[in-house]
């Protein structure tokens, strides 16, 4: 690869003979790894252009360069980083004399209040991964996605979707999710009433902000989506957890002066409870009379493989109080950063407003591609195979853990890709997943789903998306070794 | 195409027999314009044991359906919703009985505050657009996009691509922009000070709101571009506004107490005024003194064809107060949202954190097939490619501009694609816009980029990225006839 000429400045006030510059400047891109070996740099007349040197000047400093070895000569081919170049130690610059005091500088902390539950990056090298919410390269139509991109990417729709679009969407895949996603859950929906989102998160950040003031109160599910309590906590507002139960968020625990009610009915997060049609009125009933706005985040609603799911909540809504969250990640892939919100059109013109402010729109080819594929059918097929191959899984997660003598804590309905296990009280899960690690099985302890640390740490999560269904066993196996009391009763 | 059966609901609590609640149903996603004609229904055994109801019940009210001309069946092919079936006034579902307050119910408001200049959609059928910051298809290599991104698709990337990447970016991306991109400023980076974004309008938000607060002073340039100031806006911070001249900011005019300096050196937005070397420095040592930031927007360092640009702000800060802002999207296509953020790691740190929260990351695709095309040199030819054209632009643009007796207010000193224009005083060049879009002409009034309104009407700019080089003098005659005063006098 050739070194383009751009990148080399001469900085003011720099010290020496133009040619002593140059020469410093070259072997500090190698001594930088800024420069590889086998590399090809500019001409000599090129650099001296670029530079407003003469030539001459170059071509002595390059010669320098070849006696000590940071370049070679090819003839008229040009000079190269030599192949006995030295190497960096690695890639780290001489530090700035860095003289900004960044604790007092710094206005707004993000990093500390933000608990992501990251599962290690090399999670596919693990045997047993029981996590959640990654894609199983196994389930997704690669071959059909790699189409639709390519008709996305293709000259009719290129010079459309290179462009700046402000605050609008992809008016295909808009008037896709109104023809055909909603109407899934039941929901009726105008394009004004929709907004693409870069996936649920950013839906769930986007209502927080709009929604959100240090005087409002919001309700939150206990245990709940960690990340949804952190980004709730950027607004600073009044945060009221509510335990829930084997039927998810029951609707009397909705407290009084509540503004915003998050709940997540279909699969609740993390204990997979379905909440039954009659607590979906009753919640709705509450809501009403509390004239509280409520966020349905239906995150994984297509993993309904089991039975036809209930109707959203959203379906329900006869007043237009609440608000909907969707994603793609579950069912086509997590990396894709789609989603979309669904609500009346005066919240969503708010929540288009900001998007617009913070990031304009979702990448145009991504849009059209995902349209494309969905409006192919693809889409179906792949919820319907994901489905088929969940319903195995899901079935035999049931019967290992049935078998080892696990302890079931909650479990879908209708499907969904996790179930909810409860350890023997004291177990700390953290430590067990610790100790699972080293035998390559990856569990995600409850504790982060938990407003309060007490009764949380003897929960774990475990997910079947990306496990195949051959290994569960095997798996669950391992789990309930390392749960069993020690044979000496130590 | 077919419709899914799982997009079928009966609503709880119905009216009348099953079978006529089964009509309606079809009927109402008829009349509401979500199935239409030609298209396929679900067969009746499927539509009876997805609704938990007898097959019979579907069949006599598919039948009903055909006797009304809604359905036609097409014997062993199944139903199909009719070419006579009455078609939907326009997609307009009956709406809600909205039972909200919204504007109680909206927290904070982000749709008054934000002042995008948008272009009208249709802009690429004007035939004279001397617009800014879109694409134009025949200058960007668009084949060889194609081809990164089918690269980025293929089975070897797919698997890493598709997951979620929690807060993470793409280290291919990062280290060709610390390796190739940044050097070009003459700017040296360690992975931890740089941030992918999603355009430099993302970076541009991340960085007002991790560093600024009610409590805090931002300084910006006026005029600037207004979606900086809608921004800032949001974070409440007090703005201070600093009048720029030919040279862009003068150091002097930041006034004290600032905590955070926004500027645009390369060429300032909107005038196009380049900040020579000795400024540059005189405003890091004012920087210094102040004990402030600078956020350094150099949103078209690329655009530098006629002499290679003044190091960058950032190249030239010892202490590690500069925090630069770059992006793809004039190089690449806007479209793309891509762009980065390069500063200290505890700055770095917290911006990568609220990111995180608000949408994980750049999608993984867009990441690498931008890795790809960078490192293959697609980038450096299509750069050279741009600047060769719009060197003849800019030349046919200053011939034309003195050739009709315009005044030029500003000009980027190595290139740049746009001018900055002043009408003769008195002008409302809102209006003038106004009377040259019949003319096909668009040009951007320049009110919204000055915070008072005062000074600001005569101006305007005129972008050149979007206009082939052999429609200049026509539409620049256009704009100055116009301009000249009416024959009569009058």
């Amino acid at each position: 690869m050739a070194i383009p000429v751009e990148t080399f400045f001469l900085r003011p006030g720099g010290q020496g003979t133009l040619q002593a510059r140059i020469q410093q400047m070259v072997a500090e891109g190698i001594l930088s790894g800024r420069f590889r070996r086998g590399e090809r740099l500019p001409s000599t007349r090129g650099l001296a252009r670029h530079l407003g040197v003469s030539r001459i000047t170059v071509t002595l400093a390059y010669t320098e360069l070849v006696a000590s070895d940071y370049l070679a000569s090819r003839g008229r081919s040009g000079y190269f980083v030599s192949e006995n170049a030295p190497e960096p130690p690695e890639f780290s610059p001489t530090p700035r004399d860095e003289r900004v005091n960044w604790d007092q500088a710094i206005g707004r902390r993000f990093s500390s209040s933000e608990t992501i539950i990251a599962r290690p990056p090399d999670w596919a090298d693990y045997r047993y991964p029981f996590i959640y919410g990654q894609a199983d390269p196994q389930l997704f139509d690669h071959a059909n996605w790699r189409l639709c991109a390519m008709q996305a990417l293709g000259a009719r729709d290129f010079h459309a979707l290179a462009q700046d679009h402000y605050d609008r969407d992809d008016p295909e895949l808009v008037d896709f999710i109104a023809r055909q996603t909603l109407p899934r859950r039941g929901i009726v929906a105008r394009p004004e009433e929709i907004l693409v989102t870069m996936g649920a998160q950013n839906a769930l950040w986007l209502t927080a902000q709009v929604l959100l003031t240090r005087q409002r109160r919001a309700a939150i599910e206990d245990p709940c989506y960690p990340a949804l309590r952190a980004l709730l906590n950027q607004t600073r507002c009044r945060l009221a957890p509510m335990p829930v139960d084997a039927s998810g968020l029951p609707p009397e625990r909705v407290p009084e002066r509540t503004d915003v009610i998050f709940t997540t009915p279909s699969h609740q997060c993390p204990t997979s409870a379905t909440m039954p049609l009659d607590r979906r009125e009753a919640l709705l009933a509450r809501a009403r009379a509390l004239d509280a706005l409520i966020v349905e985040d239906d995150y994984e609603f297509e993993m309904a493989y089991l039975k036809p799911p209930v109707p959203a909540l959203k379906s329900l809504d006869a007043d237009g109080r609440v608000i909907y969250v969707g994603s793609f990640s579950k069912s086509l892939f997590p990396g894709l950063r789609l989603g979309y919100l669904v609500g009346s059109e005066p919240f969503i013109r708010e929540a288009r407003a900001l998007r617009a402010s913070m990031l304009r729109h979702p990448p145009g080819h991504i849009q059209r591609t995902a349209a494309y594929f969905l409006s192919l059918g693809h889409y179906d097929s792949l919820v319907r195979r994901i489905g088929r191959a969940l319903t195995a899984r899901r079935s035999e997660m049931e019967h290992a853990i049935a078998r080892h003598g696990l302890d079931l804590a909650g479990l879908g309905a209708h499907g969904g890709s996790s179930v909810w296990m409860r350890a023997p009280s004291g177990t700390d899960t953290a430590r067990l997943g610790e100790a699972l690690r080293a035998q390559s099985v990856l569990i995600e302890p409850g504790a982060p789903f938990f407003v309060g640390a007490d009764r949380s740490a003897a929960y774990y999560r475990l997910g079947y998306s990306s496990i195949p269904s051959e290994r569960i066993d095997a798996g669950i196996a391992r789990i309930a070794e390392a749960l069993a009391p020690a044979p000496d009763g130590g």
